[in-house]
C-alpha cells in the first residue's frame, strides 16, 4: 500500500510594538491589537508590581475604558527564574485559564521579565493547544531578544528550558516606562544579547555599542530605545530568514555564549542573571576565540572593554572550571548538555572578526582552561571594579 | 517609533506508512524513517503489550539488527483514556527523556492506541521543545484519523485535550498486523470515525461502507484495510487543504458528532470508548438533522441503519439529558464546553445529505431533547441487540 505524503507550511505573524505608558487613559493600542468579543487573562511578574503598586489597578481600569474583557484581576506570579524551576506557575495559570473559560481565541496577556514570558508563553501554548499570549516584556533583554521571538519554557531536571514549545505570540508590546524602575543589574544585563548580536552579525552596531556604552551604563534612555529597536528588529529578522524558526535543523547561529551562560545560571543556582551569564559566556568564547587563533587581539580587547565599560563582572565564579567535561559541577559539562538540548552535533559558534562568527564543533578542555585564567587576568587587570558595579 | 513584523510560514511533513509486521526481521521500514546517528526511546500501550507479550523484546531484536539506537528497553504506560487522565505519565516520559538522553533530533517511538499516542506526542512536543515522534498507531481508530495528524493532548480539569499542542509527527506507521489482536469493541469503535468522514464528505464511501458493513462487523481485514488507508489519506488531505493545519480560526470541518462524544466519554468516565461516544454523537446529530429540516428521512434511516449494522449501541447513557444546558452532568453542557475549547463562536456541523454537511451556530434545547427521544425509539425498534454487542 503506498504511502501518505504530508507537506504543510503554517503561517504565524505577530507585531512587535513600541510604546510609552500602554496603560494611560487613551493609549489605543491594546485595544487595537485585541478583538473584544474574546476574554483576557493577565498575569504580572511580582517585581514589575512591586515596582510599580498601582498597575494591576490601572490595567484594570484601562480595560474597563477601553471595554475589552478582563475576566478576572491579574494574577502576580514570582519574578526571575524562580518562578520557571518548578511546574507549579503552569499550572496555576492553566487553572486559571480553565476557571476563567479563556478559550482558544481569548488572550493571556504576560507583563513581566522573560522568565515570567516563557513560563507564561509555555503555559498559553499548552491549553487547549494554544490560547493567544500578547507578551509585555519589561526588562531590556526581554524587549530586544527572548520577549519578540518565538519560544517558550520552564526548566526541569536541572536543565534550562527543558520544557517548552515553539509558539509565536499574538503579539509583543514594548512599553519603554517599564526600563525607568529596573534595577541596574537588570538594565545592564539586557545589553549583553546586544553586544552579542554585534560581535556575531553586526560591526556598525559594536560601534555604536562602544561610542554609547558610557551612556548606557549612565541610563541613559535615548541609546537604550536605539538599542532595543534595533536587537528587537535583528531578532524577528534573524527568525523570518532562518529557514528554519522552530530549529528543526542544527542551525543556531544566535547562541554565541551561551553554553557556558545556561550552565553558569545552573552552576549560581541562578544568582547570576541570564545577561549577565551572557556576558560571561561571550567573554569565555571570545577569548577562546583569541586564543585559537582565530580572533585578532584587538578583537578581543575591544570586546572585554565594552562589555567592562557597561559594567559587566567577567568573574568566572570560584571553582566552575574544573578541568573535567564529565563532572556536572564543571562548566565545561554545559558543552556536552547544549548540544543535548540542541540535538545533532555540537555546534559552538566562535569569532572570526567583530561581526562575523565562526562555527566548531568541539572545543578543547585545555584551551579553555587558558581561556578563563587569560580572561580572569584581564578582568584583574581592568579599571572597573566589576564586583562593586555589580552590587549596585 | 515603527512596529516590527513578524511573518513566517514554517514548513512540516511526515509519510503515513502501511506496514504488516514491523518489527520482522529484515523489514526496513524503520530503519528507513530514523538516523542511526540518534538515539530512540520507546513507550509502549500495555494492552498491545499484553495482547503481544513478545512486543518488546522482539522491537530491542530488530534495533539490535538494523543498528538503530534504542536508548534503554520499552517503557509500558496503560492503555485507555486513564493514561491521559493525570500529568503522571507525562512527567514520566519527559524523565526518561532527560534519563536517557533523548535530544531534539533523537526519536520517541509510541506504540499504542490513540490515548497512548496522544500522552507520548505531547511529552515529546514539550521536552527540549520538541523530539522528534514516530507513531506507531495499533488501533483502528488511531490508524485511520488521530494517529496521522497533528494534535496530541491530555485530559485535565475534567476536559478532554485540555492541555496539548499541534505538532507534526517525524513518521506514522500503521502496521495491520496489530489490528488482528484488538478487542471486538476496538475493532468497532474506529470505524465511527470513517462513518462521520463519509457523512460529510464523501458519499461513495457511505455506500462502501454499508456495503461492507457486515463484512466489517466480521472482522473481514480486507475492507478494513481499505477503510483506514482511505480515512487516513481523507485526514491528511483535509489538514492539507484546510489552510488552517493549526486550527487558529474557527473552522472545523471534521468535529461532526464529536461535541457529544467528548462530553459522553467525560459522563460515562471514559467507559464509552472514544469512537463508541463519535457513534452516539454522529446519530444524534444526524437525527437533529432530520427534525430539524434539514437531511431527509432516507439519509437519517441510512445512517442509524449502518451504524447499527456495524454493531454499535446508540443508546444514550441514563439521564445524561437533563434540559439544563448550564449543568455539567448534562449532555447539552458539552456545546458550551466544545465552544470554549475551540474558541469563538458555537460552531456544529450538521448534515444535509449524506456527503454533505452544513454549519450552524446554535443548537435547540427542545429539538435536541426530541432528537434523543427518537434516536431512543429507532434503537429500541432496531432488531439488532447493541447491549450484546457492546458486551462482546
Amino acid at each position: 500500500m503506498e504511502s501518505i505524503r504530508q507537506r504543510i507550511s503554517v503561517p504565524f505573524g505577530y507585531d512587535v510594538h513600541f510604546t510609552s505608558d500602554l496603560f494611560r487613559a487613551g493609549n489605543p493600542l491594546l485595544a487595537s491589537l485585541a478583538d473584544r468579543t474574546y476574554r483576557m487573562l493577565c498575569v504580572i511578574d511580582s517585581g514589575v508590581a512591586e515596582a510599580h503598586p498601582s498597575l494591576a489597578g490601572r490595567i484594570e481600569e484601562h480595560c474597563r475604558d477601553q471595554e475589552l474583557q478582563l475576566a478576572a484581576p491579574p494574577i502576580v506570579v514570582p519574578g526571575g527564574e524562580r518562578v520557571k524551576n518548578t511546574h507549579q506557575y503552569v499550572d496555576a495559570l492553566h487553572a486559571a485559564i480553565f476557571e476563567f473559560a479563556i478559550c482558544r481565541h481569548s488572550y493571556l496577556m504576560a507583563v513581566g521579565g522573560g522568565a515570567v514570558l516563557d513560563m507564561a508563553g509555555y503555559a498559553a501554548a499548552t491549553a487547549h493547544r494554544g490560547v493567544r499570549l500578547i507578551r509585555l516584556p519589561t526588562t531590556v533583554l526581554s524587549q530586544n531578544d527572548s520577549g519578540v521571538g518565538v519560544k517558550n519554557g520552564i526548566n526541569a531536571f536541572g536543565r534550562k528550558n527543558f520544557l517548552g514549545a515553539f509558539a509565536p505570540p499574538h503579539a509583543v508590546i514594548n512599553d519603554f516606562e517599564f526600563l525607568t524602575t529596573l534595577h541596574a543589574r537588570d538594565w545592564r544585563a539586557g545589553t549583553a544579547e546586544a553586544v552579542k548580536v554585534a560581535l556575531i552579525k553586526d560591526a556598525t552596531f559594536f560601534d555604536f555599542l562602544e561610542n554609547e556604552a558610557a551612556a548606557l551604563a549612565a541610563r541613559d534612555m535615548r541609546p537604550m530605545q536605539r538599542l532595543i529597536a534595533h536587537c528587537a528588529g535583528m531578532h524577528v529578522r534573524h527568525i523570518q530568514s532562518s529557514g528554519d524558526p522552530f530549529e528543526t535543523g542544527s542551525s543556531r547561529p544566535l547562541d554565541f555564549g551561551h553554553w557556558a551562560a545556561h550552565k553558569l545560571e545552573q552552576l549560581t543556582n541562578y544568582e547570576l542573571r541570564h545577561g549577565e551569564a551572557v556576558a560571561i559566556g561571550i567573554a569565555l568564547d571570545t577569548t577562546y576565540s583569541y586564543l585559537a587563533g582565530l580572533l585578532d587581539e584587538t578583537g578581543w580587547r575591544r570586546t572585554i572593554g565594552l562589555l567592562t565599560a557597561l559594567g559587566f563582572d567577567l568573574s568566572l565564579p570560584e571553582g566552575s572550571l574544573l578541568p573535567d567535561r564529565d563532572n556536572p559541577r564543571s562548566l565545561l559539562s554545559g558543552l556536552k548538555e547544549f548540544r543535548e538540548h540542541l540535538g545533532g552535533p555540537l555546534t559552538v559558534m566562535l569569532l572570526k572578526r567583530i561581526g562575523e562568527a565562526v562555527e566548531v564543533n568541539e572545543m578543547s578542555n585545555e584551551l579553555l582552561l587558558e581561556s578563563a585564567r587569560l580572561l580572569h587576568e584581564a578582568v584583574r587587570d581592568s579599571r572597573c571594579n566589576p564586583v562593586e558595579a555589580r552590587n549596585q
